[in-house]
């Protein structure tokens, strides 16, 4: 994935790494030693053609997460434990070539936004030092925008993952809950908790997901389900909010949030202004109400044991929540599911919600002379995510007020490709930066090929590649309407046809096989390149009358040509 | 459904109740001649010809679920409204002809497996009056042993749905939690409340859930996977308990639980021991622990307030969880999920879990002496399983102790089908009463036919019917390994070819095309009755030097002719 030695890549690290003036963003950085050893073993295996697909790529891990050997403090230095395992979240990119540099400074036990709730220091943005970095996981969006790593994990159940990467003009990625596992994290707030991640660009994260994601033996598994998207649809409709729902935005901000909108409409996107007041509502429940027990359960006692090392500010959050009553909390659940239904009704026919990911850029003196205020207006586009289950990605939007301008793209559980798909058309970034998609391939010839009348069936699915068929196929023109094409296997006389390589939901698959008009079927269909995958076939009987159009090379090309004649 | 007029349905259920010593059945029971003139208006609609699929179908409706102008009280008088719409689970019934005649007695507020915690009185078994009918859907269950209705609607959060059932010697289904929603029921623990169905058999309970089930806009949805089951496979596997964990029953009570084993064993279920008490210990939390602060805050201010006419157990029980902290809730939701994972680890490769429903049936005068020791012990094979997402049905199998013994068969979410499946097993009735299945339909000609080798392929579909071609269609033998037939559709030179229609969840007929060789297709296929359905194909050219096997009319008659010969 990087290119080159991985020990140089090390070694260029920890050189930058000296040259920086950045000790807060490290709770434990390795000896360099220790890592140049590691990454010399990848770089033996690798040339003794080992398939290591994140060979080099170098990682910095929030410290509430476990790696194997190294100690996890969750920013209370008392608290501290060495695990012998990694976290699932760790050990799945480490398995595949990835170097961990050290374990990265938080907001203690992950409660905060701001970067500046650690007795390991506060943590400074990375391109204006007098502002916050953001949190809770402050160290690691650091890490990657000064680019000393390719990747770093963080934490996020109220925005710990996308406020940082706002700030740091940094990609940062909040997948649905339950994909990768919490299994070896000190929890913040059980129900809500996602391991989440920072890279410099959308398809690096999406990478870092997808070789992430998957069942623990320890945690109960949230199958993905059958019919999950695995993209964004060609021309999709995005909700943004109405301006009342941005007050206390300064000029930039709107201007820098609406060059984002003007951007996505450009490129056919359709904008829906919705009243987002349900999704901010949600958010407040997360501190505002009984939820909050959560993050005594999680780490009470440690918080009540820790003495002068616990932040205030963490200690009045949750030492409060010591004497909440559980019938609270379940009133406040129901309350949620009222505001999931509310918020649901919003996004129907949406596929996507795009939000400014914060409001402001605080500098460090305003954190300190209010820190829980401050806190509370950082989260209010990022808190109500995990609440409402939805899928999130916090990406880089220009400028404002002299620093990095972010917004973050969310919808419903599972929509992770979608999020990500659309956030590139903010970026730029293209397509092809994603990781393969999962589903099933069909190879389609006809009106399932983009921009074709059918090609909206394909719900959820993905555009590999164009393709073509081994050269013994014959299309036809099956007079019908819609008009479409019939594809037959002739043999030695026939030749190749163009269409394209499709990957589609399971479930979408066989709702687009039940509602198959004859003489059209669905069967194995050999690639020019040998592969056989299923494909759109047609009834030979039903082509004996039909017009051969075989010459055209495909029904693209033949309905430009008899458009033009 | 029933067959005759609602008329006289309704003038025979008020006959019948006259004739029972039963008040303490009904807490609102419907002045007959309302009932009456509604049921003539059916008469008249049905005799129109309108489709009414429970035309005429009696229902007697738990006191916890409105019913639009009747007064709903949870067994609570002070705690009375009378709704102005009915409850979905009610309103989808009466919708399709069926006819409630009243409100049925309860434990109050749902709380209790008795039958006793009523100030409406406690409700006897309808068999063996001295003893206790359960609860806390007593008077529904009662109704339906009696024979006054056909179907009753309960509420099921601890066992409320099954426990009546197996002392009733009568069906209690608890379907998958969400299926059926809950709007209009007054709560006992939000998160894990059911609505359920008592009936007579199998059948009638899963077309009264058919048509219960799906979304309501005050709610949260749960979709169904698009992997969910429609049935159980042909040769299920039953998990059944260690006997040290049934230890403490009769010895007929574990004579009638070996019989329904031997039952199942002897239709060709595989029966495998395993150690259940990671379920059990799930449904310790229910009352044991945090938990039960969702029953205070769905009616602790009704308890609180409601003075003499507050069973004093549930006072005991509500009232005390008013100072529970929520760390605690938390801490027990995550010892859940804990208990979750292990319960999914005893259960892989099991199609369900069979286990007695009660382990003993105590009499008033017992239950009156110690009425919360009495109800943990009913609760011990039931409470578990709302809280491990699981959906259950209760049926009766035999006699133990002079009184009906019953067991329950449980699965994981959405397994709805394959429990009512295999229960059917133990109760003998025929697979045909249950809906009609709602996959993807399926022809099949071959090696996925019903016994045939690739009949484990057509994972949780459901055989619909044995079906046959329209007379245009020609059947080769392939000369494959598996041997696999090829169907041609050829016009007026075929002939009807016989096979099976089956049902597929969407998602399995997907991965069924993306899995299917060459020269295989699956596309529109011509049923006898002139029906198009998707069917096995198979590209005709590559029948030209195939044995045509057409006049055998199908695979399975051409393999029985050849191995013969």
């Amino acid at each position: 994935m990087t290119g080159g030695k991985a020990t140089d890549r090390v070694t260029a690290a920890y050189a930058l790494i000296d040259r920086l003036d950045r000790p807060e963003v490290w709770i434990h950085l390795r000896e360099p030693e220790a890592v140049l050893d590691e990454a010399a073993a990848l770089d033996a295996r690798a040339a003794d053609g080992e398939e290591l697909p994140l060979h080099g790529v170098l990682v910095a891990v929030k410290d509430n997460i476990d790696v194997a050997g190294l100690p996890t403090t969750a920013a209370c230095p008392s608290f501290v434990r060495i695990p012998e395992m990694s976290a699932p979240a760790v050990s799945r990119l480490t398995q595949r070539g990835a170097i961990v540099l050290g374990k990265t400074n938080l907001d203690q036990f992950a409660t905060g936004l701001t970067g500046c709730r650690s007795p390991y220091g506060a943590v400074r943005c990375a391109g204006l030092p007098d502002r916050i970095s953001g949190g809770s996981s402050s160290g690691s969006a650091v890490a990657v925008a000064l680019g000393i790593v390719d990747l770093a994990l963080g934490t996020d159940t109220a925005g710990s993952g996308r406020v940082p990467a706002a700030f740091q003009g940094i990609v940062g990625l909040k997948p649905t809950i339950g994909l990768v596992p919490t299994s070896g994290v000190v929890p913040a707030a059980r129900s809500y908790d996602c391991v989440s991640v920072f890279a410099a660009g959308v398809g690096a994260a999406e990478h870092a997901l997808a070789a992430m994601s998957g069942p623990a033996p320890d945690r109960p598994w949230r199958p993905i389900p059958a019919d999950a998207p695995l993209a964004a649809p060609a021309h999709p409709t995005v909700a943004v909010p109405l301006p009342s729902d941005l007050a206390g935005m300064s000029a930039e901000q709107l201007a820098a949030f609406d060059a984002a909108c003007h951007r996505l409409a450009a490129q056919g996107v359709t904008i829906v202004p919705i009243d987002v007041e349900p999704f901010l509502a949600a958010g407040r429940l997360l501190y505002g109400g009984a939820l909050v027990a959560e993050r005594y359960a999680a780490v009470g006692g440690a918080v009540e044991s820790g003495g002068d090392e616990i932040d205030p500010s963490v200690r009045a959050i949750i030492g409060a929540a010591r004497t909440i009553p559980a019938h609270r909390l379940v009133a406040d659940l129901e309350r949620l599911d009222q505001l999931k239904v509310a918020a649901a009704q919003r996004l129907t026919g949406m596929d996507a919600l795009l939000l400014p990911t914060v409001p402001e850029h605080p500098t460090l003196a305003e954190v300190a002379q209010d820190p829980i205020g401050v806190n509370t207006r950082l989260g209010r586009f990022t808190t109500f995510a995990n609440l409402l289950d939805m899928a999130a990605i916090a990406v880089p939007a220009g400028t404002a007020d002299g620093g990095p301008f972010g917004v973050s793209m969310l919808a419903p559980a599972f929509a992770d490709r979608v999020v990500a798909d659309i956030a590139r058309l903010v970026t730029g970034e293209p397509a092809g930066t994603a990781p393969a998609p999962t589903g099933l391939p069909l190879f389609v010839v006809g009106a399932h090929l983009s921009g074709q009348p059918l090609n909206g069936q394909l719900s959820g699915a993905r555009l590999i590649r164009p393709e073509r068929t081994s050269p013994e196929y014959r299309l036809f023109d099956l007079g019908t309407t819609p008009a479409r094409p019939g594809l037959v296997r002739t043999g030695p006389s026939g030749r190749h046809i163009d269409g394209e390589l499709w990957s589609l939901p399971p479930a979408v698959l066989g709702e687009l096989l039940a509602s198959l008009p004859a003489p059209l079927a669905l069967g194995p269909l050999t690639l020019a390149g040998g592969e056989t995958v299923t494909g759109f076939l047609c009834d030979r009987g039903a082509t004996e009358h039909a017009r051969d159009i075989s010459e055209h090379g495909g029904w693209r090309a033949y309905r430009a040509a008899t458009a033009a004649g």
